[in-house]
């Protein structure tokens, strides 16, 4: 009996993941992630110039020398290489259920279709920061770890869990078990975050982020335990979701 | 007696600046701009098909129908038009004793340096959100009022009053002059934002933001009242710069 179509294509989409590679370039990046131990890195290619500056960091892994006019890797839009690329596989961080695993006041992003790169970057940056467990994504209409992404991250993409989910309901479901209470920040909302975190602040709390114009979608609305709004004085105007996330983390702080 | 250089060349620079002329780029940014009857317009490039998207913002106003595939105007890069382009003078605010003249709280951002269009235009969208009072940066090394800039400010650039000044130490005084508690950020600072701002939340406050990479300039941590940091969980990382000013802006709301 062969094997049914459903089964087939689920196989051969973890496999293309498998062998996804992405391309980290700038120094900064590049540096950040030859010097991550958990980072599995294939191809590393730079310029004489910035093979010195990298000097330090290289170490056993062969260096690739290339003209900086004629950088042979295919850049991201709006990328610039400043003369080092490292061809990377993304970071396997583990499960939702093994990262986001409890201890004490845990705090946990969710991005439903936040996909500009800069925004993403901008937000693994606060949680960072803030001391986040986890942003999670979903696996299409988010921002894959690229070039673009890391170089916003400024370093926090190799440092600070950044998971990609099939399904952002059955995800949160998943963190409601762990014992986290999910918090989806909506404009139209009547309750403010911090009139709602004020109880449960020592407790694990899920964020969930929008994108901006659509905003969150239905389904995320439902299985959330609540909407809340961050205050706001003027009567025109919101925040870039990476400020709104900023916001939320540091009202949020236990 | 002919007149000194040095008034003759800030004639010339004063004529270049009355001169000067922006394009706003794209339907949300042209639309804001359509619709403020501050913002003096010149010239209105559209297709045919933004001209019918636009027509009940457009008024008495002349529009020029252009291709989208021949669209006549220079596009910023990494800008999108949309069928839809408006020629306009920069929004003239008046001076920073005017607009900054302290009536209660008032808060004011400073930032010194800060050149990214994307991140000037989060922190109009946050100031306009926080009811800030004014942006103010300075007129070399600050991100002029460009399509970028509006794009990224989602309308804001049309409402919230952005101020360019000549010397931003020479902006701090008047600014104390006026009354403003001064207080910079650097993540250096020993005290927190809100350690300081706690006893003087009902008065006027300016927070002065630098560049990242280079932060605050010498001179400007020598005219702020304060040095104050925005307090962090980790030991690794640092916010975006409009992610530092949203949180600030929250942190300090009366």
């Amino acid at each position: 009996m062969k094997k049914p179509k459903w089964v087939i294509e689920k196989e051969q989409a973890r496999r293309a993941e498998e062998a996804a590679t992405v391309w980290l370039f700038g120094l900064h990046a590049v540096r950040d992630a030859l010097l991550n131990p958990a980072r599995e890195k294939l191809r590393l290619v730079v310029t004489r110039n910035a093979r010195d500056r990298l000097a330090d960091t290289i170490g056993g892994m062969e260096a690739e020398l290339a003209d900086a006019r004629k950088f042979p890797v295919p850049l991201d839009a709006g990328s610039v290489h400043q003369g080092a690329a490292l061809e990377v596989k993304p970071l396997a961080w583990g499960s939702v259920n093994e990262v986001c695993a409890p201890v004490a006041a845990e705090r946990v992003v969710l991005l439903d279709r936040v996909s500009d790169p800069h925004n993403v970057g901008a937000i693994l940056r606060s949680a960072e920061v803030f001391g986040a467990t986890a942003v999670i994504g979903t696996q299409r209409h988010a921002a894959p770890e690229t070039g673009a992404l890391a170089k916003t991250a400024s370093g926090a993409l190799e440092r600070q869990p950044y998971l990609r989910e099939r399904n952002l309901a059955e995800t949160i479901e998943a963190l409601k078990a762990l014992g986290y209470t999910v918090l989806a920040l909506d404009g139209e909302a009547e309750q403010t975050l911090e009139e709602v975190a004020a109880p449960i602040r020592h407790l694990p709390i899920a964020l969930v982020l929008g994108a901006e114009g659509p905003g969150l979608r239905a389904r995320t609305k439902e299985v959330a335990d609540h909407l809340v709004k961050i205050p706001f004085a003027s009567d025109f105007g919101s925040l870039n979701v990476s400020n709104a996330a900023a916001v939320a983390l540091y009202a949020l702080r236990p």
